[in-house]
């Protein structure tokens, strides 16, 4: 007998799947798991996102969800292969409302093959799908339509009306990328949303921060939805670039978006089961009844300033760095920049290229990731012109993403970061003999670790660490500002530095508080902190939860979601926040399994 | 021996042809051709748009211009395939400036497979690519610079200075879609272009059209270079919505694009070699002086408006089809449009939706070509999505279309159009109940070639057909407008029509009218007239040409061009003239082969 091959076994394990999730085995499901195991779900089978981690959890899960679920026809979806003993495999299935995409990753043994991970997603809904490809709508209509509207008369009276006379379905408060990339999807979707952002233009939540800015990932990990960068994208864009970007994609997607119009007050009316939004457009109070109410706010909403006493004696000029104008107002003066994170780095080195005298002040340790290292090392395999050769573009690259459960996502980092402290041992080695004081995450995993865990504490350098190392930049760290000054700060060791410009580049607030000042500290805390694993790490406490927290998925505020993340995550899960938007829209059953509890406040 | 696949003969052959051009061997070559054959060259060989007809040809442009080109390396690109005993093959090859793709049609014999019909193509200058996929520029330039200039700053720069204290090496006249993808190409190639158009917003030339217009090719007939349409983009795409994707598409590909600018006069300093071309801009008068004049103001900027004995008693609206605002204002009135075209129908329809009483004045017999039927029988297998899902993409059904030669394209079509006379019978023989006038081209080959011959009569049918079927539309062939009177139109035949609106859908003047009046009329008629093949059929006199006149290609005016066509043509097309200008502007060899004699003036 010949052996067989990884499609065989991976098609064979899919069928003996198949078979006993029809036949409801809840005995024999969790045999074809490995004792180590887990099963990430985003939507398809528990209306969540959400991960079961080890066979009893995947048991119970299926205990309550089968029933109402009824997945069937798991087929392969091309060739599955094998390295390092692990079978990789893709394949479709559907249940009783959904079409689903999943991955597959078994472990041959004594007891046959048995899944390691497996990850199931939904695609779309039966009889919902997006009006694509052959399906597109023909535009002109042909034939003969007395008293038809054209295209642009239909947008102006959506335009005219949405809002006033008739009600979105959903409202969108934040029009940057992930308002703007989950109103795109839920447009396809045919569910009638308004986008709410308190800036003039789509854009502007890049255009107004500080000029030097360029995105720190590259292009490959930034596409949005359904238009693709051109190829000639630069691979990190600036942030002026993206801005119009986005404002085009704006208009090409027929997005409904009020710039310039602040939300004031939220409340939901259990009753009607409807939000009443209140929001100030042109001037005008107007108040929107949506049924569902999505903050996609993202982290650069609540700016983090801190107090600092003397603050209001300083003379010269300070901002946090979300405010920051760039350096051409400040040559010839002496700048303290506060924090030493991405922005403190950015702001710095724009700072000395005009000649500024610049001193950065680093309160505690911070991960420092050089571009092109964490290119190579990192995102290479997945996000890079190599991945697109290679077969793998965006989409499959953010399905491979996902597929890796976040309980062991670490284990996949730390010899990444392990291989650039040796790839970049003369960087780290000088700034460390600047007094930089380094860290590469709790455990040694790296920056998206962090990045997911806490969303601060690193710095992707793209020049500024050089600039550190050989004291351009001037370093102060393990220090802090105690005290402000009208011309100096001084700091907690006790020195005195002359400033005439303070940039706070202290980061942002918990993203929570905007549900306590816009809806209620009640709502708030029944929603809970936002963002974060519970991995028990610095800024991350436990217990573990096996997701981010409220983040596109149900939360314990009915018809209350947040949306946002990176342009990489914000591009991936708008999609599985629209259907489940469009699911709830259309009067679909929606049974959540497993929401998760809450454990802390902000 | 086995018999060699279709791919071992296409290589045989391209090794032996290869070998043949290297050798400079002028005797084997033409036997290496069937006794039929045509070389269609792009640029390649050329620095033209040519096609060699015959052995003979093809033998005196190799002799002229091998030593020049010195093409090498053909290799087959893909597998070739064989259907009805014509082997289809594509290729790659060099030449000393450049990379290049073909296509290759082999017929077997006695003496072997020879070529029927050659196509070579210009892909990339060596050392002047586009800089795209891998490698793409940076954007973030990482390191330190000081005094650097970020992006918005250069754009401003640029914006502020060309035209001004910069001269563009190309100035384009007319930004309509042809312009603005030229533009688009030169600005990836690096050239410095800018774009004058007359109406405020690229898109207006859409826009300001009548109001019920859509696209009559499909969407996958109808991408852009670099951008490609999202895949809900509706088959047909109203005019307003393809506006919009024009000025996106402006900004995205950061076109120099003047708009309210007019150019009023330009004249060539043979001196010098450069234009003088005076333009009025924010009501100032600027003088540009590029090296290359681009005229790319399509078919749609000279009104043709007959002179009509009385027009000036007509106490009602008059107006050309370009300037129809639509029929709402025309509520309850009596509307005579005469003409017989797209546009005449369009009109028509929209006249007849809002209740209008409405009657065609069919001059002369027109082609009716019903949109279903022409996608499904003469565009399905190139652009449709049934093509993208077979792996013709609009990149290759644009090389397959130009694969053709013209010189035997309409017995590519004929068959076509009688397959559509079978199909749609029924409305045939309604329509000509009603007293319309149909034809399908002198030869019966069709709307494709009426357009490559005459740009003009034919109306691709996406319903209004059927009201002049039925007599919803009125109609009144055979006959023209006499004369005009306060209220009414005398028509030939002595009757009269009462008459409070009438709209000229008479079509347009000669492209190179705008020669004429912008330049002189000296170099207009050295130039001479532009667009059609020289077929001897209505309104395309002879003699022979084998390519369109004049488009995309060197005229008889040093650096001046002419730009434009349908969207498929623009598209295809401006690679080849943005190849030609790019290695003007490199001051590269472009020894010209086999341009045109100027046989008539318009």
């Amino acid at each position: 007998m010949s052996t067989p091959t990884p499609s065989e076994r991976a098609s064979a394990w899919l069928a003996n799947f198949g078979k006993a999730l029809a036949a409801n085995d809840l005995n024999a499901i969790p045999k074809m798991f490995a004792p180590e195991c887990y099963w990430r779900d985003l939507v398809a089978f528990t209306w969540n996102i959400s991960t079961q981690e080890g066979r009893e959890a995947i048991q119970q899960m299926l205990a309550s969800q089968l029933p109402q679920v009824r997945p069937s026809n798991f087929t392969l979806a091309g060739d599955a292969t094998e390295a390092d003993g692990i079978v990789d495999a893709w394949f479709n299935f559907e249940t009783v409302t959904a079409r689903g995409h999943g991955h597959l990753r078994l472990k041959g043994g004594e007891q046959g093959d048995q899944a390691w991970t497996l990850l199931t997603t939904m695609v779309e809904l039966k009889g919902f799908e997006e009006r694509k490809g052959e399906n597109r709508p023909k535009g002109a209509e042909h034939g003969v339509h007395p008293g038809r509207k054209t295209w642009l008369e239909q947008r102006k009276e959506e335009e005219a009306t949405l809002g006033y006379t008739k009600q979105p379905y959903t409202v969108i408060i934040g029009g940057g990328q992930g308002g703007i990339m989950l109103a795109a999807r839920l447009r396809r979707l045919g569910v009638p949303t308004l986008v709410i952002e308190r800036r003039e233009r789509p854009g502007d939540s890049w255009r107004k921060r500080y000029k030097s800015l360029c995105l720190h990932d590259p292009v490959w990990y930034d596409h949005l939805p359904y238009l693709p960068f051109p190829d000639d994208w630069p691979v990190f864009a600036p942030k002026d670039k993206i801005g119009d970007w986005l404002e085009s994609y704006v208009k090409i997607m027929e997005i409904n978006y009020w710039g310039s119009t602040t939300a004031k007050k939220a409340s939901f009316d259990e009753a009607k089961g409807e939000w009443s939004v209140t929001v100030e457009r042109d001037g005008k109070e107007i108040v929107l009844r949506p049924k569902q109410l999505v903050f996609a706010l993202g982290v650069s909403g609540y700016a983090n300033v801190p107090k600092i006493p003397g603050a209001e004696t300083f003379l010269g000029d300070q901002h946090h760095s979300s405010l920051h104008p760039g350096p051409e107002a400040y040559k010839g003066k002496k700048a303290v920049v506060l924090g030493s994170n991405n922005s403190a780095h950015d702001i710095c080195a724009a700072l000395w290229e005009q000649g500024i005298d610049v001193t950065m002040i680093q309160r505690t340790s911070t991960h420092i990731a050089p571009s092109e290292s964490l290119m190579e090392l990192a995102l290479g395999g997945l996000y890079s012109e190599q991945a697109v050769k290679n077969g793998i573009d965006h989409h499959k690259a953010d399905l491979i993403f996902a597929s890796v459960p976040y309980k062991i996502m670490h284990t996949f980092h730390i010899p990444v970061y392990e291989e650039m402290k040796k790839r970049e041992a003369d960087l780290y080695g000088r700034l460390e003999k600047a007094g930089f004081m380094l860290d590469f995450g709790d455990d040694g995993s790296g920056l998206f670790m962090k990045y997911l865990r806490r969303g601060s504490g690193y710095y992707i350098d793209v020049g500024a660490s050089e600039l550190v190392a050989n004291g351009s930049i001037k370093l102060r760290s393990g220090v802090t500002i105690d005290r402000i000054n009208p011309k100096s700060v001084t700091l907690s060791d006790g020195s005195e530095l002359p400033a005439d410009l303070i940039v706070y580049a202290t980061g942002y607030g918990s993203m929570n508080q905007f549900l306590a000042d816009l809806v209620s500290p009640e709502v708030a805390d029944r929603v809970g902190k936002v963002w974060g694993l519970g991995s028990n790490t610095t800024k991350d406490p436990g217990p573990w939860e096996g997701e981010l927290r409220n983040m596109w998925k149900p939360t314990r505020q009915p018809q209350l979601w947040i949306h946002g993340g990176n342009l990489h995550q914000s591009r991936h899960y708008s999609q599985f926040l629209s259907l489940q938007l469009k699911a709830r829209y259309e009067g679909l059953e929606t049974p959540v399994y497993g929401q998760a509890d809450v454990h802390h406040l902000r």
